[in-house]
C-alpha cells in the first residue's frame, strides 16, 4: 500500500490539514437522537446506536469536505461489546468515504504487548506463517511514550510494514501536561520523545517529503509548537486542543511547512457540538452547523497554512 | 461496595499476593487449541474462540488457588469484535469464579476522555441522570502517567465511587523504561509520578489500612522497587516483569508489607506456557502445568512475605 505519508499529503492538498474528531461526549449528542435511540435512557446499546447515528450522519455530510477522521475510542470502548460493534461500522463507513482516520487510543506497553496493539489497530496478527488482516484497520494510531524506545519499536515497525502512521504524544495538550513532560535534565521529556520519533522516522525511509511518524503536540502550548518545529523542521504534527480546550487556531501557524504540509490540525466538540450554540433546539441539524463550522476552520487555516 | 483494598486484603489473606498474567500470546497457545479452533489458520474469529478456550480452562484450573488476574487488553483487542466478545466472557468467568481481575490497560488521556476510559472499565456510563453500569467492571485498572495529575483525576474519582482500584505506572518492568522515568530535575520522573499517586490517594480516605491506588513498579528494577518502598511506606505495588521478563522473585521482598500486605506480584509466560517446558507436545495439560508453576511461586512467595 502507498504509504501513509503520501495518502496524507494527498487529503492536504485536496481538503487541506483540518482533522474531525469524533469524540461523541454522550451528553452533547444531539437530544433527537438521544431520544430516537434510547428513550428510556437506560441501554448501553440504544447509547451505541446513537453514537453509530451521530457518526454517520457527520461523515455523509463531511465526505468530501474533509480529508481526515480522528476516532476517539475511550467513548467507544465504554460501550462495551457494542460500542466496538459500533466502532467497526463507523471505521468501514468512514473508509468508504474517503477519509483517512487516525484511531486516538494513546496506546503503550512492554514491546511483546505493544506488537499486538499495533498489529490489531494497523497491520494484522501474526499468528505462526500466517498474517490475518487487522480488524480495526485505522490509517494511524496514537501511542504513548512512557516506556521509552523499545515500547514504540513495534509500533513503527508494524505501521511501517502497512504502509501505516504513527503520532507519539510528547506535548499533550493538557493543563497538567508539564507535570512529567518538562522534566529533565538536559532536554525536557517532550524535546527528548520528539527527538527520539525524528531519530527513529529514519530507521524507516520512505519515498516522500513527509515522514508517516510523528508527534502530538498540543494547540495549548503554541510556543512549544514553535519551539519543537525550529528543532524539528519536517517532523509530522498533529495539533489537537483548539477549541473547547482553549488553544487558537492562529497560533498553530508556526507549525507548518511550504504547502500547508506538516502538521494536521484537529478540532472535536466546537465543530461536533456546533448546534449547541444556535442551532435546532433538538439538534436535528448538527451535521450541517458541523460543516458550517468545518468550512470557517478550514478558510482560517487555508489562510495561516496556504 | 466494599473497596478493592479490602477485596484485595482478603485474596491475600486467603490465596497469597500472586496474580496471574492472562497475555494469551497467539503463537505460544497451546497447538491443540489453535488445531481445534482454526483448523485452516484463517480467521480472527476461529483465534479468538482458542484464547476463549485458552484462558476459561485456566480459569477453571486455578479457581480457589489464585486471587488476582491480570488482564492483558491488547491481546483481546487485536481480535476485534469476536476479540472484545470473548474478552467479555472471560470477564463473567473470571467473576463468577471469584478472582479479583485486574484490566491491564494503561488508558490515558485528558480528562474528559479519560473519565470515559474509568467509566468504561470501572464504574459505569453517566448520561444524564442516569448511570449505566459499567460493562466490562474489572476490579482495577492499570494507567498511564504522562498526561499528568488532570488526566488521572478522573480515574481516582471513578474508581473511588465504584470502589474499584488503580495502579499507575511508575516504573516499567521493560530495558528502555529509563528513557523517561529516570529523568528529572529534582526528583526522577518515576519517583514524582509515585508521590503523585501518594498525594492523591489520601484525597480518597478509605477505610483500610492499604489504600485502593497504587503504582506499577517493574520487578526488573530491583533498586528502584526497594527506594519506592522506602519512600512512600504503604503505597501498593503491582509487580510485574518476573519470569521471562528477567525479574527475580526473591528480589521483590522489599515491597511487602507485614501479613504479605502492600505489593501483588504478576507472572505472565512462566506460568500460561509452562507446558512448553516438559509437558506434552500439543499442550493439553497446560492448565495442570501452569497451576504447577502457580504453587512454586506462591511457596517462593510465602517464604519471603510470611
Amino acid at each position: 500500500m502507498e504509504s501513509f505519508a503520501k495518502r496524507v499529503i494527498d487529503k492536504v492538498r485536496q481538503f487541506g490539514p483540518l482533522v474531525v474528531g469524533l469524540d461523541p461526549h454522550f451528553d452533547s449528542l444531539p437530544p433527537f437522537l438521544l431520544q430516537r435511540f434510547m428513550p428510556c435512557r437506560t441501554s448501553l446499546e440504544g447509547l451505541a446506536e446513537a453514537v453509530f447515528a451521530f457518526g454517520a450522519e457527520l461523515l455523509e455530510v463531511l465526505s468530501g469536505e474533509v480529508g481526515f477522521i480522528k476516532i476517539q475510542l475511550a467513548f467507544y470502548e465504554a460501550l462495551g461489546v457494542p460500542g466496538m460493534q459500533v466502532l467497526s461500522e463507523t471505521l468501514r463507513l468512514a473508509r468508504s468515504r474517503g477519509f483517512l482516520v487516525i484511531l486516538d487510543g494513546k496506546r503503550n506497553d512492554i514491546a511483546s504487548s505493544a506488537t499486538l496493539y499495533a498489529q490489531g489497530y494497523l497491520s494484522g496478527i501474526k499468528v505462526g506463517n500466517t498474517v490475518l488482516p487487522s480488524f480495526w484497520d485505522g490509517d494511524a494510531l496514537t501511542v504513548n511514550p512512557y516506556f521509552g524506545e523499545d515500547g514504540l519499536r513495534p509500533f513503527f515497525e508494524e505501521a511501517y510494514q502497512s504502509g501505516k502512521g504513527l503520532f507519539v504524544l510528547a506535548r499533550t495538550s493538557n493543563p497538567s501536561a508539564p507535570f512529567i513532560q518538562d522534566e529533565g535534565q538536559n532536554k525536557r521529556v517532550f524535546e527528548k520523545v520528539a527527538s527520539l520519533v525524528d531519530t527513529m522516522r529514519k530507521e524507516f525511509p520512505e519515498d516522500s517529503p513527509i515522514s508517516s511518524f510523528g508527534i502530538v503536540v498540543g494547540a495549548t502550548y503554541s510556543e512549544d509548537l514553535r519551539y519543537l518545529r525550529e528543532l524539528f523542521p519536517s517532523l509530522p504534527f498533529l495539533i489537537p486542543g483548539v477549541g473547547v480546550q482553549g488553544g487558537e487556531i492562529e497560533k498553530v501557524r508556526s507549525a507548518f511547512l511550504p504547502g500547508g504540509l506538516g502538521a494536521l490540525v484537529n478540532v472535536s466538540r466546537d465543530i461536533l457540538f456546533a448546534y449547541r450554540k444556535g442551532g435546532k433546539e433538538k439538534g436535528e441539524d448538527f451535521a450541517e452547523r458541523a460543516l458550517d463550522q468545518v468550512r470557517k476552520y478550514q478558510k482560517i487555516l487555508r489562510s495561516i497554512a496556504p
